[in-house]
């Protein structure tokens, strides 16, 4: 695998953070945005990483015009003089809710085959539907003061081989973060050796990043509160605090102690999602805390995901916290 | 200089357009795209991509809902048994126009100095100005059943050197070309080695493009009848037909022949113009042109744009086409 990551940086990856797709968008309405939670969760995501520092005025960083102006709107005067403030080293992943799933599901894309006309032209819708989410992310953040830098896998040249990561120049992300920005990656089509093209998932993304940035910790942000034995949609679901993941890769819930013997979680995967659902999120987190990061898994926009955002959950898990820690257990 | 570009490969690359900012936005109103403009632009890259074939249906690729629907309409259905067209392989890459300007000139982007917030946040703007129209510029195109691919330089990792250009992720666009797609590139927000950060403006990447894809011809699309003798808006500007340049880039017009002594071009740069006007376009034209490649800088939307783009002037310029035309002469 081909990976032109500098190793003389001296960045320390404080978080990755996956803004989870059914967070983020309106899961049941085509190509629409969450607004509300995702203003909330800019704003955590700015609190975490001004974290330590005194609490400035807000920078805005979307200087578009707004719909029916014919101007745009932007404080800079007022920046002159402001120290740069300091923020700590977070990279965000975003999943694609119901951005991208219908134009690839439709077309195919995630089975491959670019040489027949409706996967090519199913690509192409693909790839626009998710960057506009893209654009969309990168501006709400932006808007938080948070100095976003929107990077498409497919033109950072990130290829598969059957799906598994086979490139990804990992050294633009590095030379971004490296110079005070924060990447914004997302799910996205990408090209395969194998197979022609497919989907490349946000949680892949994730794992591969984790895996050679090192960060401290990495937070999923979803729309229930963490993994549950059976799909949280049930009555008696039970939320599963601690997961311990094996040195072989293999996982088990280890709080609560759970009475029936086989601790399989069931799961639920929507019919349109084309990369899996809570399953593969759980083997991926599962792959990340096997290198020794811990990884939370948390409701959105809510007092425990600006809690994992913060870190604070490294040292001790209050009671009070929901949500599911996934961990390295020797 | 690094660059990663594969020489295995066996693509040819037709053409290299640029879509010029003042053609594809209302170059005096902030962040408007002149969509009627557009579509005729999609409208003859398609024809002349597809020139030899036979003219088939076209296979629109924007699956995005429409304003005020909830739906997404696509008539995948008609596609199943539909042959792969055969397009010739060509690059777009655009300018910016009435995006990314303000933004880039309020904060000095052009300057750098990322460490002022200003420039950090002014530099977060930009790229969310001329991404957005990226992504306008490749759903035109996607409409008009072009198989395109937005792709950001910064995202590509495009750095510059003083403004020039030092490195410049070249495989992933050959990659994307060699799988049946149009990459799309614009100006853009880029890091620059000594700088922080600047400008990389869309004639800077078509000169690097042709530099190492060696098209067989590059169109400028614009806003006038090519070059002129001196502002196109006063009375008695001459419109120049041909260019020669010579071994040592130097330039000069040959046709018509001039009766001032001092052939030296007079161009206007617009005050918001941060990447160099008319000027710059002929120094870069004229670079590309000492590679041996003809370069064509003609209005676009036009009959005459519409044979440039076929490559109809390569044997020879009919006497009723109005463009300027910059060759190599020994």
């Amino acid at each position: 695998m081909e990976l032109n990551l500098s190793e003389s940086s001296t960045r320390s990856i404080r978080c990755i953070v996956k803004l989870g797709g059914a967070a983020i968008t309106k899961k049941n309405e085509l190509e629409e945005i969450h607004d509300k939670n995702l203003e909330t969760m800019a704003c955590q995501l700015r609190q975490a990483m001004m974290k330590g520092s005194a609490s400035s005025k807000v920078i805005g960083m979307d200087w578009s015009k707004r719909p029916g102006s014919s101007e745009i709107a932007c404080d800079v005067d007022d920046l002159g003089d402001q120290d740069s403030s300091e923020f700590s080293k977070f990279v965000v992943v975003h999943g694609a809710g119901s951005f991208g799933h219908f134009q690839a599901s439709r077309s195919g894309v995630h089975k491959g085959g670019l040489e027949k006309p409706i996967v090519k032209a199913g690509f192409v819708a693909t790839r626009i539907s998710v960057t506009n989410l893209n654009l969309e992310i990168v501006r709400a953040l932006a808007r938080e003061g948070i100095p976003t830098i929107g990077m498409s896998p497919f033109s950072c040249g990130w290829t598969t081989s059957k799906r598994d990561v086979a490139s990804a120049d990992l050294s633009t992300v590095a030379k971004t973060i490296d110079s005070g920005f924060v990447p914004v990656l997302h799910g996205d089509a990408v090209l395969d050796n194998m197979l022609g093209c497919t989907i490349l998932s946000g949680d892949v993304i994730i794992r591969h990043l984790a895996d050679h940035l090192k960060p401290e910790y990495v937070v999923f942000l979803t729309d229930v509160h963490g993994v549950y034995d059976r799909p949280p949609s049930e009555i008696d679901a039970v939320p599963l605090k601690e997961i311990a993941v094996a040195e072989d890769g293999s996982w088990k819930v280890v709080n609560p102690v759970l009475d029936h013997t086989n601790n399989k979680v069931q799961t639920s995967v929507a019919a349109h999602d084309t990369t899996g659902g809570m399953e593969t999120k759980i083997s991926e987190a599962a792959m990340i805390a096997k290198l020794g990061i811990d990884v939370y898994i948390v409701k959105a926009a809510t007092p425990h995901s600006q809690r994992a955002l913060n870190g604070e959950l490294r040292e001790s898990v209050p009671d009070d916290w929901l949500g599911t820690i996934i961990r390295f257990s020797k």
